[in-house]
């Protein structure tokens, strides 16, 4: 059982953190918004947009949001310290809930759907939740749209695994296997017999015993992330494309919705017992096609 | 318990009659695609094409599709003949599997998506379901994608209404009241606390224990269906509409996305058990958007 005096400070230690990676990553997208080449993305860079929420079991957020972005169609990045009490059901399936039901979360949440379909599609997602005892969870994966880039061979995919090992390798050699393969088995369509992306890395219940070294690990989690992907989407930010290009986009993005409303526990769990619309259905992408 | 040459006959009679309604369909629609004013709809009219399909666990049907009509946006209208065994799970779920959890079902389900937003889009299906009992079930509604056409009061909907009561109030004047609140309940997203559409009828495990007016009824569904959308497309043929109607329209079918993938039972169903993912998802919209 977590001291409450503890527990506060470690809420509030995360939260500070979340906060700070947001403010770090707004402007490392915003930085991508202006310097995207206006052949290729015409118009006015855009900016995020920060709206505060009350959720009215307790706790509430800020959501963050760039629309219609010259580069980036679609964002959304949001930071949430919520707490509340587990129903029965769902006492009974977490760690530490059995006998005193109360909870905390707190995290970071990040979808991208970039204009080109040259720009792989990300998500990254991180958070820290505590019931009697506490432990972190979330990860990151990158969709690419275009087969060509689908592969583990292809660069971008290379480029990213290689980050996420980096923040896993620093704590332990035994983690990326693991944490990769749990990515891999989630983020897969069955009725498509696909993955959704190339992967990347996806962990939960991370209680290694050690709060300090396990938040740590989620802040270097955080870190590679924000290293990682823009130099992804400025390796491809000069790259033109064809219309086919963009057809195979909208269709990719169909696969994502399908992912994400049939199975995203996240999404499905929220959307379902009264969660905040407005952030959860953000992940949505901007336009696409089922022909 | 069903004779066995009596269920033959009947699955025959059933398969039979949703086969003819199924080209009166295709005939009846690809008719609107000729006649759609060229100055609003420019291009060739399409035709449907029907494709075979065989269900590996037994069975089979003949998959429709109309895919980028001038008129028709994407269209698909599906026959099916299939049997099976139902797991025990579904078996204890389902009346008259207690004992032997074969079964035999055939229908048909058709969703219309239309290239006007002022023309609404529609979805029917009918079925005859047989366990060691046998029911009809099935139904019709209306998806107006505009606000001003989404009111009880619209005329649209009046005529819909009117329609289904019809052929309800031939066999029972209780019926329609009945169908009609089931169907408002069933398409409803509670997560935008809205309904899909305008609503029509909704049926389920209907047997009143004579065959012949069950069967009679769901024939008569079918032809109030046929009757009334053509009329109801036609009657908004000749409407322009504007960018902001088009809008509203592709923000509409992403609530429609919403519904199917995490609500609709037999979407659901159909995807996380192996169905015909090809006419499972050709309800989903050809271009949506989540702004």
């Amino acid at each position: 059982m977590i001291d409450p005096a503890v527990l506060d400070s470690r809420n509030a230690r995360a939260r500070a953190w979340f906060d700070a990676l947001r403010d770090r990553i707004v402007a490392a997208f915003e930085q991508l918004e202006i310097d995207a080449p206006a052949e290729l993305f015409p118009g006015e860079p855009a900016k995020f947009e920060l709206k505060p929420w009350v959720r009215e079991a307790g706790g509430g957020g800020v959501m963050g949001f760039l629309r219609g972005g010259r580069f980036i169609e679609k964002m959304g990045c949001h930071i949430s310290l919520v707490h509340g009490t587990f129903t029965p059901e769902m006492a009974a399936n977490m760690p530490g809930a059995d006998k005193d039901p109360r909870f905390t979360a707190t995290g970071i949440s990040l979808i991208a759907h970039m204009r080109s379909p040259k720009v792989p599609a990300v998500h990254m997602n991180t958070r820290f939740l505590a019931t009697q005892t506490g432990w972190f969870g979330g990860g990151a994966d990158l969709t690419p749209t275009l087969d060509s880039q689908r592969s583990q061979e292809a660069p971008d995919a290379v480029t990213f695994h290689a980050a996420l090992k980096g923040a896993c390798d620093k704590h332990d050699p035994a983690w990326y296997p693991d944490f990769k393969a749990r990515c891999d088995e989630y983020f897969y369509l069955p009725h498509r017999k696909e993955p959704r992306g190339i992967g990347g890395i996806f962990y939960d219940h991370h209680n290694s015993g050690d709060w300090e070294r396990d938040f740590q690990f989620t802040q270097d989690v955080g870190e590679a992330f924000l290293d990682v992907y823009p130099r992804i989407a400025r390796g491809r930010m000069h790259e033109p494309w064809t219309e086919a290009d963009r057809r195979e986009q909208l269709i990719r993005r169909g696969r994502y919705v399908e992912f994400n409303l049939l199975y995203d526990r996240g999404t499905m769990f929220g959307l379902k017992t009264g969660g905040n619309i407005e952030s959860i259905l953000s992940s949505m992408p901007p336009e696409v096609i089922w022909p």
